[in-house]
């Protein structure tokens, strides 16, 4: 018999019509009459209630059904008389897939989610984080779906690289050399390496995502980079996602109209893919979460440059609003500077743009001030800094007086000056951190809980 | 002016009105009366003739450019006299965004891929690698869409990893250690490194990506994957991208008609989504790609067991077919003998089952015969194994008996085997090299051509 997803058998109107699902037990309650059998096989958040009558069937094995066990169940579809369910299952037969011993350690309801990490394999069986890595997963396809549609291909920049010229954070080493050998024998010899020289883990797609930019037009990476940060803070990974779309032929202006495009695209998508488990997390997780994702649709954002944004807080500061960090030009803003503009001023998300050269990377387009460049950084409620983009110096002799005033390495860096060399263009782009728009879109406070299986100082477990 | 990409205006018949493109020059050539000018922006391999009349333009300025240089153009759209054209841009306004100088390495025609390969920044401006390039965005797409429909969540597993389990190779070690520290201090602390442990680079997301079955039914992977070898061929990467689906409560039948069912879906996408791409790459790269891609589709694969494999290839033997590797039950095929099945005897794909279950992997679920497992592999005209898979053995005991047998080290695996002590349920899984598709899909010869920036031994440039 075909199985039917619980998804679709919880919309199913076909009553007394048999079917067959299958999953895990969330919860097993027996009264005198009749046992009720929560089931859940992850294609939604809600489960598919199993009524068995006890006499139908071995006391022993029913008694066996624990939670997390996984069963095999065919009965009739009725509708169900529980208040909010819809239909539910009257058994006839239950193969049971495999038992769940009693020290199952997902089996108690309101376990801490730090307690839930030990066990990242485990943690996926509950409602959190069934309903976190479904919504995690919309995103993914939201994101491919926008690019898509729009033009954009999908580059694959590589993940070991030889460059270092982002100067983004420390790197992990990528390395075949044995490093009992080298103690042993007290010499590193490169050569010896697999790649016959010193390489590291990406620390951003983007520099090689602007060769693709410059040939293809448009582009977009999604994959994982690397910091070896020692940040043990409920903001850091050393390991996540980054979408990095570069475009070549935009100004400042089509870069911001891009942003806002795309970032309220995703929002939106979410609103519409995942309406169950946004219900479960705005009930269970945090009350304000769904109208703050609307919030984010229905205004257009402040666009605001740097210069602007340092007025406004002067003068917050000036009538009396504390900032740990006191506000002057030409500072990198803090996170309670952001906030202040984006929760307390404006009330909206903002675009900010033209900031100080000295804050920037050096590959910013530079203003005819020549004091700014012209980032282009979304600050969101709650997040802060959630895309960082700008356009980039197409120019090559602006572009190499900046390599040279900040002393950038560039010795392996010939290929990214001969997109500004042969056929130069305007191009613009920018950065989002997967993670980071996870956990404003399903309210998580941590972002150990919004990647399956985190890497942080000290863990690499699973 | 709003800028049309060079796709639409070839595809527009708005005649006589003003459009402007951008993009860079494939080539130049100029007569008495007019110039004309290729344009290419990478929305599409076919260029926008730029119709220039001398008089009307400083002729310095005509003259300096050259094949790569980027122009942004405006003119009126105008019906085409050329053949195989629909419309062309008589040039009213032309402004240089960058020249190309004289050694611009990609202008002349007929450059190997070897060579090209050098230039792996420039190449992606060539009509073979925006060819490639889009049809593997392409088949990204279809991936996703594939899977995003048939209810698979998109999940990731770790990059680095401290398990071992797999075995399916050398792997690179990831660390903060200093080499050069090591080699000064003579020891090696793992206690200091970022992890507080050796740590590597994975091989393959499988055995994570069945934590994700087993809570949220069915998932895929799509992601870098990685492999110290050092081997030096036309079909390895030391980094490759990898989809690896996996599924709960599925059997073998199941397994094999996901797969095939899978993978048509992908070559059905290419046809009917990258045409202009495939007609460039079936007449300049391989002439008989369309008409393979198109048989792919024709035909239900051939379902045969190992067994009844080896039975075909010794019976070929015996009737005088020289195979370099002697047919005998229990060997690993070699690409000579499934060529032979797939290409000579039965002239389709092949899903090839139940394997000998030394050859296979430890996690492959065991047939009653204890002699073989149920691995599930496509094969492919041309290439050989385009799909491994296998249903897992679910049963604690069974799988633990195979660990043991050969001798895995399983400290950093408890969580695996979790999965089958607490719900165990029936799944299975199959993973696929991306790489190997888009040579398929494409007719190129060397894998190093279907990847942006290839890594392989010494080789990690750009």
């Amino acid at each position: 018999m075909k199985r039917t997803k619980i998804i679709d058998a919880l919309s199913s109107t076909d009553f007394g019509k048999e079917i067959n699902v299958k999953g895990w037990v969330r919860s097993h309650r027996s009264s005198k009459a009749v046992d009720f059998i929560a089931l859940n096989d992850g294609s939604t958040i809600k489960n598919i209630q199993i009524v068995v009558e006890p006499n139908s069937f071995d006391a022993e094995i029913i008694k066996s059904i624990t939670t997390g066990a996984c069963l095999n169940v065919t009965g009739l579809l009725v509708e169900s008389q529980g208040k909010g369910q819809t239909s539910e299952i009257k058994a006839e037969s239950i193969e049971v897939y495999g038992l769940s011993p009693t020290d199952y350690p997902m089996q108690k309801k309101g376990q801490t989610f730090e307690y839930m990490r030990k066990y990242g394999h485990l943690r996926l069986r509950t409602n959190t984080f069934g309903a976190v890595f479904r919504i995690r997963h919309n995103m993914a396809i939201a994101i491919h779906e926008y690019f898509h549609s729009h033009g954009f291909y999908y580059f694959h920049t590589p993940i070991i690289t030889g460059s270092d010229a982002e100067g983004a954070g420390n790197m992990f080493q990528v390395t075949t050399l044995d490093p009992g050998r080298i103690a042993k024998e007290g010499k590193v010899e490169y050569d010896d390496d697999f790649f016959g020289r010193k390489t590291n883990l990406t620390v951003s797609g983007q520099l090689e995502g602007e060769l693709g930019a410059t040939s293809l037009g448009a582009i977009y990476t999604f994959g994982p980079t690397f910091r070896a940060e020692n940040s043990n803070t409920p903001r850091h990974l050393a390991e996540f996602w980054m979408i990095e779309p570069e475009v070549a032929f935009v100004d400042k202006e089509d870069l911001m109209d891009l942003e806002e495009d795309f970032i309220k695209f995703c929002v939106k998508w979410a609103l519409d893919n995942c309406h169950d488990d946004l219900e479960f997390l705005n009930s269970m997780i945090d009350k304000g979460l769904i109208e703050r994702l609307k919030g984010i649709l229905n205004e257009k954002f402040v666009r605001l440059t740097y210069t602007e944004g340092i007025k406004i807080l002067e003068e917050a500061s000036c009538s009396g609003h504390k900032f740990e960090n006191e506000v002057s030009w030409g500072m990198d803003l803090a996170s309670e500077h952001e906030r202040f503009l984006v929760e307390e001023h404006f009330r909206r998300p903002v675009i900010m743009s033209d900031y100080p050269k000295d804050i920037k990377a050096f590959y910013m387009k530079i203003n005819d001030d020549d004091k700014t460049v012209q980032g282009t950084d979304v600050l969101f409620p709650q997040i802060g800094e959630i895309i960082g983009g700008s356009v980039r110096e197409e120019n090559y002799d602006k572009l190499m007086g900046e390599i040279e005033r900040r002393h950038i390495p560039m010795k392996d860096m010939w290929w990214y000056l001969d997109t500004r060399k042969y056929g130069t263009c305007p191009h613009g782009g920018f950065g989002l951190g997967f993670e980071r728009l996870i956990l404003f879109v399903t309210g998580m406070q941590n972002i150990r809980d919004v990647i399956p299986f985190p890497r942080t100082p000290k863990t690499a477990e699973f």
